[in-house]
């Protein structure tokens, strides 16, 4: 099968390698906007072949779309004007349904299976790209009436080959929940690292940083260009996870102020999270089967 | 050498087992107000014999407190008063200045050495005690001046047995930069955990949990017996970090909401911090000579 990669970065190189490790893709195709990607993809054997878009999308059996949201939005359209009637598209975007909004008329909407596989690092680029990325990881397929079944089967079978769990949901129930597991952690991370820079004994802060403090705001090292996007994408589902969580940091912090026994109950509360994500080394729900009953429509 | 360890938990557990491999012990007594963890770190050999306070004391070369800060500032005074005067005495609480305030004007106050070692898990109790848990981390040592150089060479050469580096400073300035390493990183998990919970889909934001998610509530897992005192103890600075980090995080949301450049400035230099945390894969700093040149008095 001939697979066209729109954007080499880490996720767009991860998949490229997965794909062609499993031999669901038998040619892979690159398209990257950066010349300077496009040439490291090539030269670490992620794609086979650099093309234009549109010699990319006429060649193509399956379309992968993997750059910023608000790039994906812009795209799209043009994406599925330029597929041949029977070529699949999917996206791998953080947020869902200001880029389904775009295309919702297009008479190839059913072509499109608007997806979202919860995995990523730090990092960027066609050299960030791993192996094994997606492994044991869950994702996210929206709105699967609105696709064509046949296409709906080709992603998810992509998505088995990167050994991936799958749940279904709308893209407005996708992209309330992500804000609140990973768009929330990553503008906590942001923050937490200016307000901790700010500081006068900053060079103190780190040299010492340690194991918790690096957990923590190793998401702030995360691209701007790709969190940007989606932060304005979500904008109103983020900002009120940011409301909740605003309100129960001052909520603890009165607490340790003016309430000792207030702030057990807080901290106690907060504990319950290690059940909630399946004790002290959390892993990922492995059950396909469970997921989809619990999200099929 | 005869060591004593007070708190048979995931630090002093920890200690015990490499103090023992690097034949820095050669016998190890344990203390624990619990029954069941005395019982356990005796089966499962982190320590010799298990005995009351007082005896263990008599015993010691070197005393290693390892208990909640609030339960080491009471028991400080009554360990000083029991030990032989040649006795050296430490303890590995992540706040300093309430615990020397403490025994300040003890007789033996010079027998003690204020440290905190920067590492953990969010684990605790004997069974999590890990081996090598201190390998290449940050050792503080507070107030040098105030103790005899004979046990100051001691308890430097245990953490050398810990693999640590080591790092000078007073137990204000430790406190200080330890509310915004460590103390507020758990405050942030635990509020985060506690507003992710707190939602009507918490089913579905669990289910689904990644990476990001996980590691940055990762430290919420940790126990409120240890880290309620902790809060308590060092409120004025966790106050005054909680409150540069409310703002910072007010800032962000603001400009996700009104000023989207804004927004990239900010995250452009909160990105920053992967060159000071030295880079994808932070690495504490290594060398101690560096340490202790940046932080001697």
């Amino acid at each position: 099968m001939n697979i066209s990669i729109i954007g080499l970065g880490l996720i767009g190189g991860s998949v490229a390698k997965d794909l062609r490790k499993s031999h669901f893709a038998t040619h892979l195709i690159g398209v990257d906007a950066s010349e300077v990607h496009a040439e490291e993809a090539l030269r670490i054997k992620l794609v086979d072949e650099v093309l234009p878009l549109t010699e990319a999308l006429a060649k193509a059996d399956l379309v992968v779309i993997a750059i910023p949201v608000d790039k994906i939005r812009a795209i799209l359209p043009t994406v599925l004007d330029h597929i041949q009637s029977g070529t699949t598209v999917t996206d791998l975007g953080s947020t869902k349904q200001r880029i389904v909004d775009a295309v919702e008329n297009h008479p190839k909407r059913r072509n499109y299976i608007p997806a979202h596989p919860m995995s990523g690092t730090e990092n960027s680029g066609p050299s960030a790209a791993l192996e094994g990325l997606f492994e044991g990881k869950i994702a996210i397929i929206c709105d699967q009436e609105k696709s064509g079944p046949q296409h709906l089967a080709l992603v998810e079978k992509m998505f088995q080959c990167l050994g991936m769990n799958i749940a279904y949901m709308s893209s407005d129930e996708q992209d309330h929940s992500t804000a609140y597991i990973s768009h929330l952690p990553h503008v906590a991370a942001y923050a937490l690292a200016n307000a901790a820079m700010a500081k006068e004994n900053r060079h103190i802060i780190f040299d010492l940083a340690s194991g918790g403090f690096n957990s923590t705001v190793r998401l702030a090292k995360s691209a701007p260009s790709m969190w940007g996007p989606i932060f304005q994408d979500n904008k109103s589902y983020i900002i009120e996870s940011l409301d909740t969580y605003i309100k129960h940091l001052k909520e603890f912090k009165d607490s340790i102020q003016n309430d000792e026994s207030r702030m057990y109950e807080l901290m106690e509360n907060a504990t319950k999270i290690r059940d909630v994500l399946g004790g002290a080394n959390p892993s990922l729900v492995k059950n396909e089967e469970k997921i989809i009953k619990l999200y099929t429509k």
